[in-house]
C-alpha cells in the first residue's frame, strides 16, 4: 500500500529539489520519514521532490483508482525516546520545534546552535551538545532536552482513544502541538490558579482577558561586552521593564532561548518572530541598529499580548537580575521543566461560561484564513513597492534633484562671467538655488529611513505573525474535525466522552478565536500608528523642502 | 592659388557631409561659392565637407608651407544683380538673409516660402515667386526684392576705398551686414530726426536710450479662420498693444515677414527668433499653445527692446488695422523700401559725445564673447537637465507615487476582508491615503508644465539670442580691424580719413556695446523673474502635496 498524503495548504517550491503542492492535492509519499521537517513524494503532476511535512496530512489508504504502484521502502528511522509510549509510534526525527517547519519561520536555536556567540553565561554549557538527555534524565518524568518538540509526543498519548481515532500523520501540527492529545482527553497536569488563562466573551467574540498589570519594556542601545579576558566579545541589550524599573542585561541568545520556550508552550498563540540572526558583521553599526529596532518591535508585541506578557518564563527573562546567576539558572530550569506546555497548555484555559457554536467558529476561522492569505499576499507586494520606492528616492530622486541643482549652479557660473554689478545678487541667488536643490536631493535620500523603513519593519513583523497562523488554524481545524467525527459516529460508550471532546474542542476554539481577536486588535493599533507616523514624517519632509525653497526664493528679492 | 579660409569660431559638425572646424584653424576651400550659407572645404585634419560660411574668414593667399595642391574649380556662379558695381564682385548666391546662416537660426521666409499657409492676405501674391525684381525694379535706385541680403552688396560699395582694403571674403558678416561699407565711409542716406537712434553713456557703458513711451502687447489665444469659402484655413492671433489698445489680427506669416525686415535692418541688434514653424498638425492644440507661448516671449523681447520696439515696421505691424488692406499694403511696401537698413542703419546712430577707448571696447567685447560661449554651453546642459527632470516627473516620479498609492490601497483591501467594526475607519483612512498618493503622482506629472516648461522656454529664447551674437561681434571686430589697419598704415592722404574710420568704428562699437548692455539687462530681468516664478510654483506644488497628506492624516484621527 502506497502511502498517500493530502495537502492542507498551498506550497510553492522555492529551491531545487522541492515541489509545489496545491491545497487538497493528493500526493504519493516516497517515504514516511520526515527529514528536517520535509517529506519526499510525488504530486499530481508527477513531479517528485520535497515539501514541508506540516503542509500535508498523511491519509491512511491508497484509493485504488489513484494507485500508482509506489511502494514504501523499509528505510523508516523512528527516533522513539519515550519507552512508555512505544505502542504509539512517534516520529521525532530531525525537526526542531513544533511551529518551526513553516517556510517563513526564523531558525531558532538553543545555546549550542548559536553560531555567533555560542557560550552560555550561566555556566551550563555542558547540558548542551551531543548528549541532550544527560541533564534531562535526572529530572523525574521528563526528557528535558533542548529538542523541545520531541517531548510533545510523550506522556500525553498513552491513554486510550475510544472510537475517535488518531491521525495517521504523526507530524501534523495538530498532533505535534498536543492539540489532538488534548481533544482526545489525554492531557493531564496540575493547573494552579496562577496558571489559569482566562478567555472572556467580548463584543466581537472570545478574547483574552486583559493583563491587569500592563507594562512596557525599554531596550537600550546594545553595548559590546567581553569575557575570557577579551577573547570573546558579544553584544548586550539593556532592558528596563516599566513594572520593575530594574535594568537587566540580556544577550541575543537569551532572547532566542526565550523564544524557543514560548513556541513550545503556546500551541495557538502567535509568538512574534525574533529579528534575524546574522553570522558575520554582527558588530557593524547598521546591523546592530537594525536588530535593536527589531527587538523593540518584538518586545512591543510581547508586552502587548495578554497571555505572553504574563507568562512565567517571560517574566523571569525580564526581571531576573543579571548578576544573580543562581536565580537565572533556577528560572531557566523551571521553564524548561514546565509541565503546562503543548497539550497541557489547553488545560490552563478557562473558557467563557457558554460554549461556542462550533459552526460559527468554523465560519469565523475560515474567514480569518482567507483574510490572512490575502493580507500575506498583499504584504509581500506592498513590501516590494515600499522597498523599491525607498531605493528610487535614495538613488534616482536624489540624482534628479542634485542634477537640477547643478544645472542652476552652472547657469550662475556662466552669469558670473559677466561682471555687471546689477547681476551679482542674481548670480548669488541662483547659486544658492542650486545648493538648495542639492540639499533637497539629500533630503530625498535620507527620508526613507524616517518613514518607509518603519513601515517595512512593521510589514516584516506581520509577515511573521501571518506565517504562524496556518499552524494555529490547523490545530483548531483538527480539534473541530475530531468533534465532528465523534458526533457523527454517535457511538460513544458513554455520552460524556462526546461531550468531553466537544468541551475540549470548545476550549481550543475559544483560545484560537481569542488569539485571532488579539491579532486584529494589535493590527489595527499598529497600522494606524504606523500610517500616522508615516504621514507625519512625509508632511515634515515636504515642509522642510518648502522651507528650503522659500529660503532660496527670498534671495531673489534683493536681486 | 588655392583659396584659404581661417575659422573665426568653433563649429561642430552635426550632419553627414559637414566637417568640424576649430577657431583659427586654416581651411582650404574647394570653391568660393556659398550655397545656402555653406562653404565646402578641407580642414587641417584632411576632412572635406561643408561648414557655415559665416564661421570663416576667407584669406587671400595660400601660405606656401600649407599648400596642399587643391585647386579651385571654375564652377563659380556669381549672381551679380547691380551693374553699377561690377568692379567689386558680390556673391549673392543662395543665402537668405545676413544673419540667418548661423546654425541655430530659425528658417525665416517671405510669404511664398511659407509652406503651411502660403498666401498673402493683402493681394500682393504676384510680387513673390520666381521674379523678385518685378516689383523692385520699378522703384528708383533699389533692387527691392524679397531676398533681402542681396541688396546689401549693392549701391553701398561703389565709392573709392582709399588704402584700407576690403575683405576678400565677401560673405563675411562684416561685409554682408554693411558694417564694412559703413566703416569705409560708403554709406549714405537721408536720416531724419525721427530715425535717430541714440546711444547714451550709462553707468556700465554705452546703452540704448530708453523708449520714452514703453508699451507691452497682449497676444490672445489664436482663432481659426477660413477663406476661399472654407477651402483654406489658418490661425489668426489677436494682438493688443498697450499704447493703442486696438486689437489687430495677425497671422504667423506676418510675424515671419516682420522678422525678415528686422533682421535685414539691424546689423548689430539681436532680433529674437520666432517660435519654430511646424508643417503638420498646426491646428493641434499642443502646437498652438506652444506657438502662442513662443510668440508671447518673442513679443515681450520685442517690446522690451528700446530700438526694436520703436521702429516703424514693428509699429506698423502692431497698429495697422486688420481691416484696412490699403494701409497695410502701403506700410508693407514702405518697410520693404526702407533705405536705412544694413550699412545705412549705422548712419542713424547718434553716439555719446565722447568717443570710446577702442582698446577698452575690444576687451569688453572679448569678455562678452567668452560670456556668451560659456552661457551657450551651459544653457544646453541646463536644458538637457531640465527636460530630463520634467520627463522623470511625468513618468518615473508619477509611477512611483502611484505605486505607493496602490500599495496602500492593497493593504486596505486586505484589511476589508476583516469585518471588525473597529477596523472600518482605519480601512477607509488607508484607502484614502492610497488615493492621496495617486493624486500626488498626478501632481508630479502635471507640475513640469507649471515650472520647468517656462524655464525651458526662457532658455530657448536665450539660445536664440546667443546664436545672434557671433555675427554681431563679428561686425564690431571687423570695424575694429579696419580702424587698427588705418591707424597702422598712417598713410592716409588726409588725416580726416583715418579720423572718419575711427569715428565710424566708434559708432559701431557704441551700438554693439549698447546691444550687449541691453542683453545683460533683459537677461538679469528675465532670469530673476523666471527663477522667482519657478520657485513660487515649486513651493505651491509642495504645499499642495503637504495639504493632501494632512487631509489623509486627519482621517486617522477617527480611526
Amino acid at each position: 500500500m502506497a502511502l498517500r498524503a493530502r495537502a492542507l495548504y498551498d506550497f510553492t517550491s522555492e529551491n531545487p529539489g522541492e515541489i509545489s503542492v496545491k491545497e487538497n492535492e493528493l500526493l504519493t509519499l516516497c517515504s514516511e520519514e520526515v527529514v528536517d521537517g520535509w517529506l519526499e513524494g510525488t504530486n499530481s503532476r508527477g513531479e517528485t521532490g520535497l515539501f514541508p511535512a506540516s503542509y500535508v496530512e498523511i491519509t491512511s489508504t491508497d484509493p485504488p483508482q489513484h494507485g500508482n504502484g509506489t511502494t514504501v521502502g523499509p528505510e523508516y528511522h523512528y527516533y522513539s525516546r519515550d519507552s512508555s509510549n512505544e505502542s504509539t509510534p512517534t516520529h521525532s526525527g530531525g525537526y526542531q520545534g513544533p511551529l518551526q517547519q513553516q517556510r517563513h519561520s526564523f531558525q531558532t536555536s538553543q545555546g549550542s546552535d548559536d553560531d555567533w556567540d555560542d557560550d552560555w553565561d550561566d555556566g551550563t554549557v555542558e547540558e548542551h551538545g551531543g548528549t541532550p538527555e544527560k541533564l534531562g534524565n535526572v529530572q523525574s518524568g521528563y526528557t528535558n532536552t533542548s529538542t523541545s518538540a520531541s517531548r510533545r509526543g510523550s506522556g500525553q498519548q498513552s491513554k486510550g482513544t475510544g472510537t475517535v481515532g488518531k491521525n495517521l500523520n504523526r507530524f501534523s501540527t495538530f498532533v505535534k502541538s498536543g492539540g489532538e492529545a488534548f481533544v482526545l482527553g489525554e492531557a493531564s497536569g496540575l493547573v494552579r490558579d496562577g496558571d489559569k488563562i482566562v478567555v472572556v466573551m467580548g463584543q466581537s467574540g472570545p478574547q483574552w482577558e486583559d493583563n491587569p498589570y500592563p507594562f512596557t519594556c525599554l531596550i537600550d542601545d546594545p553595548t559590546k561586552q567581553t569575557k575570557f579576558k577579551g577573547i570573546k566579545s558579544f553584544m548586550s541589550y539593556g532592558l528596563t521593564p516599566s513594572h520593575t524599573q530594574n535594568l537587566v542585561s540580556r544577550r541575543y541568545k537569551h532572547f532566542d532561548w526565550l523564544y524557543a520556550r514560548l513556541v513550545e508552550k503556546f500551541p495557538v498563540i502567535s509568538v512574534p518572530h525574533l529579528p534575524e540572526k546574522q553570522a558575520t558583521g554582527r558588530f557593524e553599526e547598521d546591523f546592530i541598529t537594525k536588530r535593536r529596532k527589531g527587538l523593540i518591535w518584538w518586545m512591543n508585541h510581547m508586552t502587548s499580548h495578554p497571555v505572553l506578557s504574563k507568562c512565567d518564563v517571560f517574566q523571569h527573562f525580564l526581571t531576573c537580575s543579571s548578576n544573580d546567576e543562581k536565580a537565572w539558572k533556577q528560572g531557566k530550569r523551571k521553564a524548561e521543566k514546565d509541565d503546562l506546555v503543548g497539550a497541557n497548555f489547553f488545560l490552563t484555559i478557562s473558557p467563557p461560561a457558554l460554549p461556542l457554536d462550533l459552526q460559527e467558529v468554523e465560519s469565523k476561522v475560515d474567514g480569518f484564513k482567507s483574510f490572512t492569505k490575502k493580507m500575506d499576499e498583499n504584504l509581500i507586494q506592498v513590501n516590494v513597492t515600499i522597498n523599491e520606492f525607498a531605493r528610487k528616492q535614495i538613488t534616482g530622486f536624489k540624482k534628479e534633484y542634485q542634477r537640477v541643482g547643478q544645472a542652476f549652479r552652472l547657469l550662475s557660473q556662466a552669469f558670473e562671467f559677466d561682471q555687471q554689478v546689477y547681476s551679482a545678487t542674481l548670480n548669488k541667488a541662483m547659486a544658492h538655488t542650486g545648493e538648495v536643490y542639492e540639499t533637497i536631493g539629500d533630503y530625498f535620500a535620507e527620508q526613507p529611513r524616517q518613514d518607509l523603513e518603519p513601515i517595512s519593519d512593521l510589514l516584516a513583523i506581520y509577515q511573521g505573525h501571518l506565517a504562524n497562523f496556518p499552524d494555529i488554524i490547523h490545530v483548531q481545524k483538527g480539534a473541530l474535525t475530531k468533534a465532528k467525527e465523534s458526533q457523527k459516529h454517535g457511538e460513544e460508550k458513554d455520552g460524556s466522552s462526546a461531550g468531553g471532546i466537544n468541551d475540549r474542542c470548545n476550549i481550543i476554539s475559544c483560545a484560537t478565536l481569542a488569539e485571532i481577536q488579539h491579532f486584529h486588535y494589535i493590527r489595527v493599533r499598529d497600522f494606524k500608528a504606523q500610517m500616522q507616523h508615516f504621514l507625519q514624517q512625509q508632511i515634515t519632509f515636504f515642509q522642510k523642502i518648502t522651507g528650503k525653497l522659500e529660503e532660496a526664493l527670498d534671495m531673489y528679492d534683493q536681486a
